[in-house]
């Protein structure tokens, strides 16, 4: 390009962007929130279980005390799609993101089946973080002072070149965060190689876990749905039984804050994190996981829902990748991924651009995730990356977000080229 | 008494326990669990709030995420009964248990408001425990290696002398374990001048913390409903504004295993306390806290709710009263506290019996808790102490129960004078 194309166009994006701005609009694509159409799909739940309804398939009155694992008919409901064997899979309140923070809590406080001593009682504590990834997942390491190392994330998982290397040599990592299906904000499914190099690599520590947050293991968005492998038989297989924690939830599934939490692992695992919930709850809300037997009813309800929430969520996802290819494909300016599923679609802009997109759209009335949140710390070096969360706004409201959008990577883009 | 008139009482006591094992019979007076025909009164809470119902008074969708807090019309509600101003009060998941022990966990792993390092950086960390008391509250200390410190029950709390000594003197001891009303398992209510003094003491260590579990602060059995003084009040005016952490649930008001739990502190605690929250969730189950608003209503809703639950248990607690009365007064062998509200009585028996009953109880077919558990280690020195749960069974086998405990009682003490 000539400077003299490249000063048009940054005059032409400028016009834009302060024509959009005029409209003085206020939209939300800050967080992976499901629209009020996808809750809801679930409504039925809001009275359920009904007023005589309150005994499990065994008998068991859930409305008093216990069953601290929960509720197994609804652990068959979800074992197959978490890829943890029923048994294996203990169901809790409403937040995953609780027991993966309360995993880690457990493992600082006391030793990990394996482990020599508790994290807290180690000079230093690291774990891996591919990036882009989860803001939620670093914060938790950060509050605790649990040093984040960035891995870059590659077409199918995180590099694992890069990972083998660092597990190890250095036995102060002593976990990698992973969301292997539809991941947070890529959108890439794991590989299976890169699953089986996971499962199977030698690592320094001997307490060392993957943290492998299955958030969208039912959310897709095409007919043809991703299947990753499955961590725990391959851990199990290259003698690492108990290296992988899943973790998933129905909170993208019935509602965010109103569903159950799941967390599978190893016999040896599960045990040693029971006798710790144990200190901390008789049980957790089993009315709750009732209700949702009663709504999903098996394997095939559940992937019936699903199908139900794509009906709404594909569209969003579609009008993206349709209006940042009109607005940008040929510019150079960006490039964006096109998940098959999950919530999220990540955005890479010119180096240096990132915060300044997200302070451009802040002004013209679009809240866009902080830039740098994908990274440990809010630590963007590159200044690359946007998380676009496409699923809360109405489709009307979203096309007009995302043409803002494109219109703030076309004035960002351009004022870096014409300075 | 002659040793002739001991053996013959021995005699007549083994005669009347070998008469009631044979009946094989099978009880539990083990835990403080509502009885079913207690969860019977909250069956409206199953089919709420309505299939159309979601939204809070301030017109929020409870379904989505968010709300770290809980919803106010809630937090209103139990506002009076904690003691606690609703905006300092925090309404989450089922489980008080939970908040205390990640209160813990918190000012294991980040400083206190007023402390100087995190618990965890401490080279000993102790608490109070006021015995008898409650198992839970000990054994989440024990299991984070937690120094528990006994501290003798009088008929109005703790023994201040004591408590007031060690506090001033050890910077070590971080907290107290309080069950202030109908408390666990003796059922006495700590007077004012013990609430005071609690609020005012000077103690060396500067992050010193009152775990005040008002987990009966609604439930009364007599007409006269106990009140105690106000934590959270006189601490501020004794310039400890900081000092009490106040927990509270509805587990036993409506449904012991899908209630709502509740902390409430100073504004610094409560901040510090939804920072540290903030990293494990994005808010709890406010669809269970909008069942709650719309069942229990106000605080006059809540009262008239407790009257019938007392309805139901009183008649449990005098049948305890009168049968322990008939069997064991003028025996010199057995005391036993007559509470006016809560879920346990403590019986004490001769030094040395408390296991020996509990066996011989279990051997006849009645389960009771663990000798030595309403002490911190499961040590009771001077094996007496018997927590009583009469909530649970029906009250036709509570009467055959305490009958039964009331022979073993007799055995184990005619058998010890006896020998």
């Amino acid at each position: 390009m000539t400077s003299q194309t490249v000063a048009e166009r940054h005059a032409q994006a400028r016009k834009d962007y302060e024509a959009f701005k005029a409209r003085g609009l206020k939209l939300d694509l800050t967080r992976g929130k499901p629209a009020p159409a996808q809750l809801e799909l679930s409504n039925a739940i809001l009275s359920l279980p009904g007023e005589g309804v309150y005994k499990s398939a065994d008998g068991t009155d859930l409305r008093n005390y216990g069953g601290l694992n929960g509720l197994a008919e609804l652990r068959e409901i979800f074992a197959a799609a978490l890829q943890v064997p029923a048994g294996q899979l203990v169901a809790l309140g409403n937040s995953s993101l609780s027991i993966m923070h309360d995993t880690v809590v457990h493992a600082l406080l006391s030793v990990l089946p394996g482990g020599e001593k508790k994290w807290a009682a180690q000079e230093r504590i690291a774990f891996l973080a591919p990036v882009p990834g989860y803001d939620r997942h670093f914060s938790l390491c950060e509050r605790f002072g649990i040093e984040l190392i960035q891995v870059p994330m590659t077409g199918e998982g995180p590099d694992m070149d890069v990972v083998e290397r660092l597990v190890a040599e250095d036995s102060g990592i002593k976990g990698i965060w992973c969301v292997p299906k539809y991941s947070n904000p890529s959108g890439i499914s794991y590989s299976d190689d890169v699953v089986r190099r996971l499962a199977a690599m030698p690592t320094a520590a001997p307490d060392f876990r993957i943290f492998w947050d299955n958030a969208y293991a039912v959310h897709h968005l095409t007919d043809k749905p991703s299947e990753i492998a499955d961590v725990l038989k391959l851990s199990e297989e290259a003698g690492h039984p108990d290296r992988p924690f899943v973790f998933g939830s129905t909170s993208k599934i019935t509602f965010a804050g109103a569903g159950v939490a799941f967390v599978g692992s190893s016999q040896a695992n599960v045990a040693w994190l029971l006798k710790n919930l144990s200190m901390a709850t008789i049980g957790h809300d089993k009315i709750n996981q009732l209700r949702h037997v009663q709504f999903l009813k098996d394997a095939e309800g559940l992937a019936a829902h699903m199908s139900a929430h794509a009906e709404i969520v594909r569209p969003k996802f579609d009008a993206v990748d349709r209006i940042l290819t009109e607005q940008l494909d040929g510019t150079d300016l960006a490039s964006w991924t096109k998940p098959e599923g999950g919530y999220f679609i990540s955005l890479d802009v010119p180096e240096g651009c990132a915060k300044r997109v997200v302070t451009l759209a802040k002004e013209a009335g679009v809240a866009l995730t902080p830039a740098g949140a994908t990274h440990p710390y809010g630590d963007d070096k590159a200044d690359r990356t946007i998380r676009v969360a496409p699923t809360f706004p109405v489709l009307s409201e979203l096309e007009v977000a995302i043409e803002g959008l494109a219109t703030c990577v076309r004035l960002a883009g351009y004022e870096k080229l014409d300075s």
